[in-house]
């Protein structure tokens, strides 16, 4: 039974279901206007640990041990880990994984990694490898703000379409059986690049990705944005998130009121001083796994549309002249039938 | 249906078939032991590009576009790359990625991403998500050295016990039908730690996890180490190989002469002054792509366990002092009934 809908879809009609979440945020996140929506806001980003990086795997292994723990299961009944995050070799999440006696899997998709995780996480399910996944993420602002930009002692000035990276990690629970939101459809993207080069407006780099992916998620499934009641993409910040519903226009889909960003939506750009937006894995999986999966199990929502949106950079990379690839993966988060 | 066999094993019933693989490989590779395997190599490493990261790139592409027309199909008919490197944000496969119009997952595994990839391509097949699938990696000496360890240009001393990245790239192409080598088993590892902290020395950082797969695959599908013609674990190096062997022993499994270590194989050692032996994530997969798969195809196998295994640190995590967390996938490639 082929599972495939359209060029780069496929429905899941086992519905996998997303038994529990977690999202852990750094204190500005905590500050910002989804702070009711997370369940765990760190005092001070550093988390009691010795650098930013192992800050990082703690917050990824709390948000993982809180999901196992609301899931009322215990570790070696979950067949899969599926996570990743943005450090050079995956290394907050190789570290986190010392903590758990579970199959892993490492994924890297930059700020798309969690629609990644979750698709993979959902299609185990679904094929009948696992009873029970895990899909996770995370970043951390001072870890990422090293590796890719300036060292956090310069204090530089940013580029007003510059991106914050999320200090966060969220984390969801897979399984097959109970009355919880699941998974109905998985849309895969490609890589896309259309020649930005730079690294301070990831935005625009991503934006192509994204309206290929939405585009073809509602040419595969027959669905209209009307259909979702929200659809996140994650994360474009305030300027990618126009460029993409200005470029998906072309394609006769209007994005409403519906659409909103994820990077855009974590901080009060303003009054935190966070630009053009959030950014990092974290970004799209807390967003995802806090406000996004509380409204569908509160039924504010019947249908949310995750688009993830990863640049596909490195620091080598861009000395190197080249430009910047964008993805974008989307999964839909469904409750009822 | 359930797939799952034992703890960390799945049975994929619907044979995954490996309809054609390429292996493409560096010049120093094609001068050693299993020159006649591969199918391409290369006079010069830098390709004709203008840096080792983009000859990296182009060894991917080489062997993705390669294996499609072996294969004898289109590339809208392939519905998923799963593709990842050593580069930091694994850049040598994202750049890839910008030639094919086909949807990408990204992975990383270090040194084991290629089973993991096979693991991944296989069940995305079985689980009739997709009709066909490709799994593909690539490392490049160059350009490891130079982000890993140290300048090029320093001409360094190396540690006896330091092992040589493989400048190669092997991929895969899976599908439904025909009488061709398939997957049967796959079994995916956990990270293990024992605390090694010498990235001179990956083969015993990674030695461990290679015996937990090892041992988990046996015990749960019942197998013993003579129930195959290869058993060949990659890239652990003469090393790691042996600590392997002595180290599984003692869970009552004797490696024989039927075991073997893809970064052992791939060069002779004292003529071509490399040490322990290959590694980098194109090692087990020109292996496995050129000697073993050719070996299946010839009849001269006709049971393969490949068992990939990864070391999982950053220059920054080891700068850090933290030891290096290893992690290794087995995949059971055969042929038959």
């Amino acid at each position: 039974m082929n599972k495939r809908v359209g060029k780069q879809t496929i429905e899941l009609k086992t519905k996998p279901r997303i038994i529990a979440t977690t999202s852990v945020v750094g204190p500005k996140e905590g500050e910002g206007p989804l702070s009711m929506y997370f369940d765990k806001i760190l005092k001070d980003d550093i988390n009691g640990e010795k650098s930013f990086e192992k800050a990082e795997t703690s917050i990824l292994i709390d948000s993982i041990k809180e999901t196992i723990f609301k899931g009322n299961i215990t570790e070696d009944k979950i067949n899969y880990i599926i996570s990743g995050d943005l450090l050079n070799q995956l290394t907050a999440t190789n570290f986190a994984m010392r903590e758990f006696k579970i199959p892993f899997l490492g994924i890297y998709g930059a700020c798309s990694t969690m629609a990644q995780a979750i698709g993979i996480a959902a299609m185990l399910i679904d094929g009948n490898f696992a009873e029970y996944t895990i899909a996770a993420t995370s970043s951390h602002f001072s870890s990422a703000e090293r590796q890719f930009r300036m060292p956090l002692e310069m204090g530089s000035q940013r580029a007003p379409s510059a991106q914050w990276t999320v200090t966060g990690s969220g984390s969801m629970l897979f399984g097959t059986k109970g009355n919880f939101p699941f998974v109905k459809y998985v849309t895969t993207g490609m890589v896309k690049d259309y020649g930005v080069k730079d690294a301070n407006n990831m935005g625009a780099a991503m934006a192509p990705a994204a309206v290929d992916t939405i585009k073809q998620h509602f040419l595969d499934t027959g669905r209209k944005p009307d259909d979702y009641d929200i659809i996140a993409t994650g994360d474009l910040g305030s300027i990618g998130r126009k460029i993409t519903q200005d470029l998906i226009s072309e394609y006769g889909f209007n994005l409403g009121k519906n659409y909103i960003d994820c990077g855009e939506e974590i901080f009060d750009h303003d009054r935190q001083k966070t630009h053009s937006g959030g950014s990092g894995c974290g970004c799209s999986a807390v967003v995802s796994t806090g406000f996004l999966y509380k409204g569908l199990v509160e039924g504010k929502f019947k249908r949310v549309l995750l688009v993830s949106t990863g640049a596909l950079m490195s620091t080598t990379s861009s000395l190197q002249g080249e430009s910047i690839p964008g993805i974008a993966h989307a999964v839909s988060l469904e409750v009822g039938v």
